[in-house]
């Protein structure tokens, strides 16, 4: 079998303890995975600082441009909170994805029907088939890193300035990554943007009617942010792919997180061209929780379902993991964060009463 | 009775069947309130793209701005689409919030208990006091304004810029505002950012915190826009006022009105100081349903509550309008855009059955 080389960067917070359990899972489907998984850890975030005063220090950047993949834990947290700009944490996050290209990002939203009951939406509105969107979000440019930026002095009075620049190249791989999932999948895509106000989605929507022809099998349709975020609530089984540029996909991403019960479930992948892709479940480091044994790792395990399909390809393992995941939260076998939707679901016969987990 | 000349611009799609609602409602009202209302129309959007060739017709904003007060309907609709960026209806709407200089958009999102069925969300997650938040978004700043903005070559590549720019002084009236109305309603106050990542959004919230000095009474958070937009499907109810720049506002109210069940029940005021305020109801032009008398005229109706409020500070006029449109759904008259959820309802018992108005 060919060697992979992975990296685990623990972080902050919850991050080490949900990465020890996407370890353990990973050793333990080694011996029938395609290559052999050689695993290394690295520093990143508020720990790195508490190291080396960087969050993404020098070794562990070439580390992870070297790897087969990348984990990520989590990243953040109260302590590191007043450190100067570029010394927080999520300056390492945000390097690292940078560092890494991983231009495609990766936001399933899944909750199979037998969990509907986790949603705060009525059972309705997810109806036969539960949530399954998925949210392909642009993760290295847009007002995340365009020039100018900053704060300064103009006629005695600050003004703060933020640049959203995308060139064309940097919509088109993406669009062209969400492209290829929907005709994978058989879904329409959706693309969202805010036409009528944005140069940059105006030119957003010209590089995705151009793509178009590439994939004339794949339905398309253009939707504002504004209304999205109404759709998203209201009827969230009308989407499969949906594409968007760096912050909307933040906002549009975590929303729908929060439909899908809990952060706690949600895994990501961000995928490079030809480089190694960097993982890493939604959830923050949750500093409330950190150590205390509680923290949901259902995000981290199907985020090795990621890693699972889209490094190694190997569809049946990951399917498998997913699989067993959400059969474990149906039985009722639950961390406290699901606890509460799961003693409601038990009390109107909808599920098993729940072992919580702590 | 001092005189007020408002100024009712109907606009396009079924803005004219609401503002109609609208006037019939102030004319009914008249007698009894503070001041004598003179009524004038002037044209906008793409009915003034057809008449005269100008979203924001010169005679129109003259109008506007020497009015007491200004009514809008709604612009926008497939015919006009394919202008070009500057005679498009938006655009009339976007320079009449901009010559108004109307920074303050206020987007209560209200709905009472005993409505809590029209809400996408469980019932458990509005609990025993409905849905009552406040989003306070400024409108005439930020990345809609901005320059440079535009598409741009660059090294035989198209390149996109929109430009997110916010002066100090921009940043504290509407900030001031959302701090007056928190300590007027009792409540906390919570501001909306993306801190981590854009020096604006430092900028928005060293401006919070020194404003807070005038303002110790109100409790205030800063939240992430990311997590405040799962929190507000995850549990709404602990917010109070909630203050945010331009597209944040734009993203954010729109969700929030998804979660109060129907465009069609949201109010908007958008306040200048010592101008006129411009009042408009959330909902867009629905083409779709334009001219057939199925278009929800509570969003008007409350628009027109709120209008009694801030100009007129008939504070029992206005909340008396709220009641009255409050009742009328709870004893199940509504448009087309209620009627399932009041059906459903009615099913398991929570309201009389529906009677679709049509
Ligand atoms: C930590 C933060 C910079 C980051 C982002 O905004 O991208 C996070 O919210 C995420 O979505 O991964
Ligand atoms: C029509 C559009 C330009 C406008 C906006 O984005 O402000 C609308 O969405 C709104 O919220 O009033």
């Amino acid at each position: 079998r060919p060697r992979l080389d992975l990296l685990v960067l623990p972080g902050d917070g919850i991050g080490p303890e949900v990465v020890r359990e996407g370890v353990l899972l990973l050793r333990e489907l080694e011996p029938s995975l395609p290559a052999e998984l050689h695993i290394r850890e690295g520093a990143i975030g508020g720990a790195a600082v508490d190291e080396v005063g960087d969050p993404l220090p020098a070794d562990t950047l070439s580390a992870a441009l070297s790897a087969g993949a990348v984990f990520l834990g989590a990243v953040g947290g109260p302590r590191w909170e007043n450190l100067p700009a570029e010394r927080r944490p999520e300056q390492g996050l945000l390097r690292l994805r940078k560092e890494m290209r991983v231009f495609a990002n990766l936001r399933p939203l899944r909750l199979p029907p037998e969990l509907s009951f986790l949603s705060p939406l009525r059972l309705e509105i997810l109806g036969e088939g539960g949530l399954d969107v998925l949210i392909v979000r642009e993760l290295v440019g847009g007002i995340y890193f365009g020039e100018p930026r900053g704060i300064f002095v103009e006629g005695g009075e600050r003004v703060a300035v933020d640049t959203l620049r995308y060139r064309e190249e940097e919509i088109a791989r993406v669009v062209d990554v969400a492209f290829r999932i929907a005709r994978t999948q058989g879904k329409p895509l959706a693309s969202v943007d805010k036409a009528n106000v944005l140069a940059s989605s105006r030119l957003w929507r010209e590089v995705v009617e151009a793509k178009r022809a590439e994939y004339p099998d794949v339905p398309v349709r253009h939707v504002l942010v504004d209304a999205f975020a109404m759709d998203l609530v209201r009827r969230p089984t009308a989407y499969g792919v949906v594409v968007t540029e760096n912050l909307f996909g933040d906002i549009l991403s975590d929303l729908g997180g929060a439909l899908v019960g809990s952060l706690g479930l949600l895994p990501s992948a961000s995928l490079s061209e030809g480089g190694p892709h960097l993982y890493e479940p939604v959830h923050g480091s949750a500093p409330d929780i950190a150590g205390q044994g509680i923290a949901n790792p259902a995000g981290m395990l199907l985020t090795v379902a990621m890693f699972l399909r889209h490094t190694l390809a190997a569809e049946d393992a990951a399917s498998a993991v997913e699989a067993a995941v959400f059969a474990t939260i149906a039985r009722g076998r639950v961390t406290p964060d699901l606890a509460e939707a799961c003693r409601r679901a038990h009390a109107s016969g909808r599920c098993p009463a729940p072992e919580v987990l702590s």
